[in-house]
């Protein structure tokens, strides 16, 4: 009897594929190197390996799996399940990449971008649990977002809602690699941060930020500026402070838009922590209006890396689809 | 038998009251001065005597009706019925309403804000119909907005939800009604509209704005750009197309966060019709990402003065509550 489920996560970089029971519980995981630059072929047979691969790993035959819960980077048409070209998978143009496992594996297979099934592993596991109404945000290199409204995953129409990172709080601001100018994205990711200190140490070449990269202003990424903080470092401190400021805007749009339970927070910047967090949480507070302001959390992710293999596994659960 | 519903649309400047049957087809409107610069008093009872009068013009007894459905100005807590303070009814401060009227009346009692009830009415019977996701602008003095998701009003944890005009979309932006800056309603609204051809009059004095208003700069309001636009004056046009390229930028963002199948505009300023509704289109266009820059259609509301009275009916309906 079928009685487990398989998660995969694609990332640019690793794939990473897990057997879980079909409560959501991950029994174990393994990761294999995407290959992407190696182009679509090798990378999409990579995909089919890892999924192979925790089987044999667990000795688990294919007839005790009863569904496939992908997560894979955007853009894509969920329904379907078609890969649109994501940056970071060369060569993945218009891949139909449920037909493709569901022929290879002859399952249910379950296919949505990382951000959602992040925000759907939020919901279901972690910071979000117990919430009617959640807003997940992943702030890294780029930021990425997921809604959960009445206990269920917010798509939009065709799937192309939660762009969060998308959202314009600066007219004719900073370009941003979508191509607009102003998003979010473009003033409050990891890139944006690194690239607001690499400003900064040049005129204050007495911060830590500038020591820890070896005096090499181009080597300066969100995490030299973490560390810098974790010190104490000032140029560090207010750096994250104005990040946050930033941030707290674009989430205070979000509590006057949907007003959610919560706002949950995740992705590489959120390990920053209390720094980050009070100034999100001042801003967000000062720039959103009642009765939102006051009923909306902001907290921090309870999943780091595991965000999208545990996303991938709830993509399968009773209710996701 | 019950068989009718009574609406009720209290605004600063008028009450309207309507008779309706239970699918939502008025029979029936009259309209009442609120006298809101009389204090509560005044104002709270010409809201019952409303109720009153449009059952006694149309011979209806009391016994007939099932229930009665509010739109008022927010803020408000919308589960309770409660009114908290709106700028246009001075001294209703934390107005159970709710409670008076179900005591008057001894109906159930449906409140929620005008701009939710608007929606509602535009997706029932108006230019939402038939979408699953919508989201409603209203844009005159202000801007107000309200949800449907899943082909329910979405209100938030506690109605907080839909305060579309008080996104920001320029950080430090033009100071807002709300205290904030660089807000959607700061930028685009009825008044701020005013406010920018006031300011290019007084340079362009050949300006058909200018003879409207009689030689008054401080007369110019959205009407008189309105009524020059009508006449292609120029300046008129070209105060409307940027308006509308700042409330694309804000449609762009719900595009991006939401990907409703309709934006659905009205309130004053949607009466401006084409050259607002071009630009509005081409601005949320460039600046809203794939699938939802296709999928996503901006359309005028259907309802002009009428929204209110219509949305006020439809809360007592299947599913508003």
């Amino acid at each position: 009897m079928a009685k487990y489920i398989v998660g995969v996560d694609i990332g640019g970089t690793k794939i990473l594929a897990a057997l879980a029971l079909r409560n959501g519980k991950i029994i174990k995981t393994i990761s294999l190197p995407t290959q992407a630059e190696k182009g679509k072929a090798v990378s999409l047979n990579n995909v089919k390996k890892a999924i192979r691969m925790v089987l044999s790993q667990t000795k688990t035959p294919l007839s005790r799996i009863s569904a496939i819960g992908v997560g894979a980077p955007g853009p894509m048409l969920y329904k379907q399940g078609i890969i649109i070209n994501p940056p970071n998978l060369p060569g993945w143009k218009k891949v139909n990449l449920r037909k493709i496992l569901q022929r290879e594996f002859r399952k249910p297979v379950f296919i949505d971008n990382d951000a959602n099934a992040a925000a759907l592993a939020e919901f279901r596991f972690g910071a979000g649990r117990g919430t009617k109404n959640m807003v997940y945000l992943t702030i890294s290199t780029g930021i990425g977002g997921g809604i959960i409204i009445d206990k269920k995953l917010y798509r939009g129409g065709i799937g192309g809602a939660g762009e969060i990172g998308h959202m314009i709080i600066q007219i004719n601001g900073p370009k941003c690699g979508c191509g607009n100018r102003g998003c979010l994205e473009a003033l409050a990711s990891g890139k944006a941060m690194a690239e607001l200190a690499r400003e900064l140490v040049k005129i204050n070449k007495r911060s830590l930020i500038y020591k820890l990269a070896e005096g090499k202003i181009k080597k300066i990424t969100a995490i030299t500026i973490e560390k810098a903080s974790k010190a104490r470092d000032r140029l560090a401190l207010s750096i994250i402070n104005e990040i946050g400021r930033r941030l707290g805007t674009g989430i205070a749009n979000i509590i006057n838009i949907l007003e959610p339970d919560k706002v949950v927070i995740g992705g590489g910047l959120s390990s920053i922590g209390k720094p980050l967090f009070t100034s999100i949480r001042k801003t967000a507070k000062e720039l959103s209006l009642e009765p939102g302001r006051s009923s909306t959390k902001i907290v921090p992710a309870k999943f780091k890396r595991e965000a999208g293999i545990r996303g991938a596994v709830a993509l399968c659960l009773d209710g996701s689809f």
